[in-house]
């Protein structure tokens, strides 16, 4: 597309924003139709974008969050209606500003008129304050501007749109019924957004980093969840690469750089994890810790943070050497890094002997278990592979999958919100299919049954979207992470029971699709499930419903589950 | 329960909380289990209170948002986690600001010690700051109180329900993890919570208004729907009963006043109903406007707005007497006018003609249609039942119900969230089932198939309460009400088509519940359902699915189509 063809004088306001979110890389746009939005709808089909329409609006943020994680520019489109919708979706915003998704969230609003007259429309509180749910947005979004003068409408947008570019955190536009086809001024489409370029603030750090560099003795880099955000995937790999050094990730930023290269173990667990990869950390005299994000849950419980008189930490505006820190380095400081970087130089260091123990088996006749069920699953992922694991046992399970090539893993990591995965698994596997065009793309969602009952009606859109899914769903009849942490027999931890069976009938499937659904109990069972035609090459939404015990836990939460039966006891 | 059985020195946080619940009348709460609340939810079975475990939070608000208004104090309880839990939620709370309903809205919060140190635990932004989801909160809550000091939380959590109670609008509780067994002291109990008294600000209203109503000549009666949240129903049945005079309610009062009386008219409809209802109101003299609510949606678009000069208007907390406004006149205002009333003095009147025109019913080989669909269903109603119309045709067809004595009717008023009836449904009807202490009590849900796939996950919740429940599901093939405002061929106004007959199976019915779902395209196949004994006299939740055509609307809704459909031809 040249600046010639995008230089008409004047364009509507709904055709700049969606001009400028297909020059952003986005090409499906989710959400719910509301009266405060219908007009801006009819402008999607025209712009070329898919709309993805979802069942409720906090799916579609879900979903919209999934999207941005895979798509190249790390943005997504979320459109909903004032009030009711906006309000609905304000959780999945909140997970989406926490963990670092660029949500662009187009909200449908009553007519200039209508606000400034303080008529007291649907969708308001009836107080004729228009303003509330901006008010409310602003805590959980990192920009927010209204769209009711179209002298400055495009740099509105354009200040929206590279604060997502820039920061990978939603943005909250309010777009009023009567501007979606408002004229504006067109010119500034000519120049494609990117993120601005660094003032390269970084420089004297850049000198310091090489020289830790040079003469550290036992390095190690770390590569946290926030390397998405920064958009330095390449780089970290690049960087994983050309040292050699041990590489380790947090559990956040676990599939974020290929596991299978020789020098890369997997996710750091600190002293849940084997004894020689804690000693090699704690004796460590440089660690490359890149993105960091220290939530509890990111980092077992604060043990896992790197010490910071051996660190240097990338941060999205920041690099932190020891307890120095340079301000304004920008998203290039990578980059420079890499350029700068005298090759010869490099220390060649080993880490902890890499034990590979082959994959035993469980029997046939064994119930399918916690301490089992990953690694048996885990030899079904192919390259590319997209992986979700609920937040729950299945989050838990998941962080042991050795995971290919170019496949990605999403995991809980701080916000934790239950219900999230099964829509996020709909966003990403659009997003992958629209970013490699690739109609096959596919996603395996591990989720368990409590959580399942919190979104479940997505899995209709992702029948309807006809995409290569396969969906795992846990039976441990309710909550079994709470009962790990409280309330082991109570019953506020049960949930009503599921005939999980007959969701792909009841949701839509066609007359052929709706018989993908399978069960197992044993690992035999599971086995012959897993080599089905229609598991192993099959298209579209398949469901294998996996029965586990009550109480099944591993790990972190067995431990909880331990001491809380100690408790009893007592 | 005496005074002195609740005297024990101190008692914990918890069961003060619920203890005053029990003292208000709330017998069930609703919720989602998350690991800042269960130590909470421990307490719930031993103070007697009965735990409704919802699918998600926004459904549990949806459902406790039913529940007060139904219950006899106006309040109901919600409990949720902090951040992923309350944010879910907070679009339920903002429908109970709006329509008035007294959510008392419980968030179990991180413990003291976390938040005091800005430890970043999962569930916050990841920032530091937990004041976000309060502040949020704060827009649409009538009070917040955080429950960290216990020298203070027993006058707290007093004065938090007690606005609740006055203002019939929720209210915000954080509870932190570590304050649910700490020891407060329990002398306050002894004293339930009421409205507190009101100061007799409202003595010169008084007099003025029984002058006006001794005066009248042309009175008239109109009953909107904030009679709820004022809590005089009762008074208002006796006003409308010991004046004769006519009477009418808004879209928002109906089923607050007993259809059945013979100076009832119906819903007010302005210009688009009987001709000598407008002229009636058009030249009447006086209009005792009880509780009003003035959306467009409640109005007709503000039409039906009684003229200021001949009204006088009871609310919450003033009595406006032409452009006059007295204000602490108090709840009590209603109840000392009819002490006050002299009947002999109260003029009779007659109002337009009460026409009942004899119930044709359509024929049997008819296809149902919106125009002749609710009166059919109509015929199945009984007295004490509740009956639901969710936002869209729905609702507007309910507007034409003849209700029968003693039952209500819930259709939307302002907030008009799609997706709330359903979960409403629950919350009613576990509401009456708590009051009547009958197990049976029954409630009609009538929703269109797109506002169920918004919530439709909490028909397994109703299942598992084992409520009477008949569910009629329009499948109109979409959101038929968006088609009428705008993008009638739309796609965006398509869903994916789900096979609702598998509805009961699916979320869980016991085998022979499982086989009450039911399917009618004619009138001669809705009558025969109609005419089942299981639908007649059954239990439990039953589900009949009628079919109508994708843009089959009536009233206001014809004309909005009628208009796009004329447009489109220019």
């Amino acid at each position: 597309m040249t600046a010639s063809s995008l230089s008409p004088q004047t364009t509507k306001v709904a055709e700049y924003l969606f001009l400028r979110f297909r020059q952003l890389g986005i090409e499906s746009v989710f959400g719910v139709p509301g009266d405060y939005n219908l007009r801006l709808l009819d402008f999607l089909e025209p712009a070329g974008l898919h709309w993805v329409g979802n069942c409720n609006e906090l799916n579609a943020a879900y979903a919209a969050d999934g999207y941005a994680r895979v798509n190249g520019n790390g943005l997504s489109a979320l459109i909903t209606t004032y009030g009711v919708g906006e309000l609905s979706a304000i959780n999945g915003i909140a997970g989406a500003f926490t963990e670092k998704a660029g949500v662009v969230h187009v909200v449908g609003t009553p007519s200039r008129s209508l606000q400034r007259d303080r008529t007291l429309v649907h969708h308001t509180l009836a107080d004729g304050d228009y303003r509330h749910f901006a008010a409310m947005a602003s805590h959980v979004t990192k920009a927010q501007t209204n769209l009711t003068d179209p002298r400055t409408i495009p740099e509105q947008i354009d200040w929206a749109l590279e604060q997502a570019l820039i920061y990978s955190q939603p943005v909250y536009i309010e777009l009023p019924d009567d501007v979606v086809d408002v004229a504006v001024l067109a010119a500034r489409l000519a120049n494609p957004l990117s993120i601005p370029a660094s003032p390269r603030g970084g420089d004297g750090a850049l000198t310091e980093v090489l020289e830790h560099i040079y003469d550290s003795q036992r390095p190690l880099i770390l590569v946290d969840g926030e390397s998405r955000p920064l958009r330095i995937i390449d780089q970290v790999e690049e960087l994983v690469n050309i040292t050699g050094w041990p590489t380790w990730t947090s559990i956040f930023g676990k599939g974020l750089v290929n596991e299978s290269m020789p020098n890369v173990y997997g996710h750091y667990r600190g002293s849940l994890g084997p004894k020689d990869w804690e000693s090699y950390f704690e004796s460590a005299d440089l660690i490359i810790n890149l993105g960091p994000h220290y939530s509890d849950t990111n980092t077992y419980t604060f043990t896992t943070i790197p010490r910071e008189a051996v660190s240097i930490s990338l941060s999205l505006d920041t690099v932190k050497i020891g307890a120095k820190v340079y301000h304004d380095v920008g998203n290039g400081f990578l980059t420079q890094l890499l350029q700068s970087l005298d090759k010869t130089r490099i220390p060649k260091v080993g880490g902890p002997p890499k034990t590979t123990t082959p994959y035993v088996g469980p029997k046939a006749d064994e119930a399918i278990a916690q301490a089992s069920f990953y690694a048996f699953v885990n030899q079904i992922f192919r390259e590319n592979d997209l992986i979700l694991t609920e937040t729950g046992t299945a989050g838990h399970g998941g962080r042991q999958f050795k995971l290919p090539p170019r496949s990605r893993l999403f995991g809980p990591a701080t916000w934790l919100s239950i219900g999230y995965m099964l829509p996020a698994t709909l966003g990403v596997t659009v997003a992958k299919r629209d970013l490699t065009k690739n109609s096959n793309a596919r996603a395996i969602l591990i989720i368990g049954d409590g959580s399942l009952q919190m979104s479940a009606q997505e899995i209709s859109t992702i029948i309807r979207e006809k995409l290569n899914v396969i969906m795992f769903i846990i039976n441990n009849s309710g909550y079994t992470i709470e009962r790990a942490i409280h309330g082991r027999k109570q019953a506020y931890n049960d949930i009503a029971p599921w005939r999980h069976t007959k969701a792909l009938e009841f949701f839509g499937a066609e007359e052929g699709q709706a018989k993908n659904s399978f069960v197992a109990r044993t690992y035999g069972e599971l086995g012959r499930v897993l080599n089905d035609e229609r598991i192993r090459n099959g298209g579209g939404l398949r469901i294998v419903e996996v029965f586990m015990d009550q109480e099944d836990v591993q790990g972190a939460l067995l431990h909880l589950m331990e001491k809380q039966i100690a408790a009893e006891k007592q």
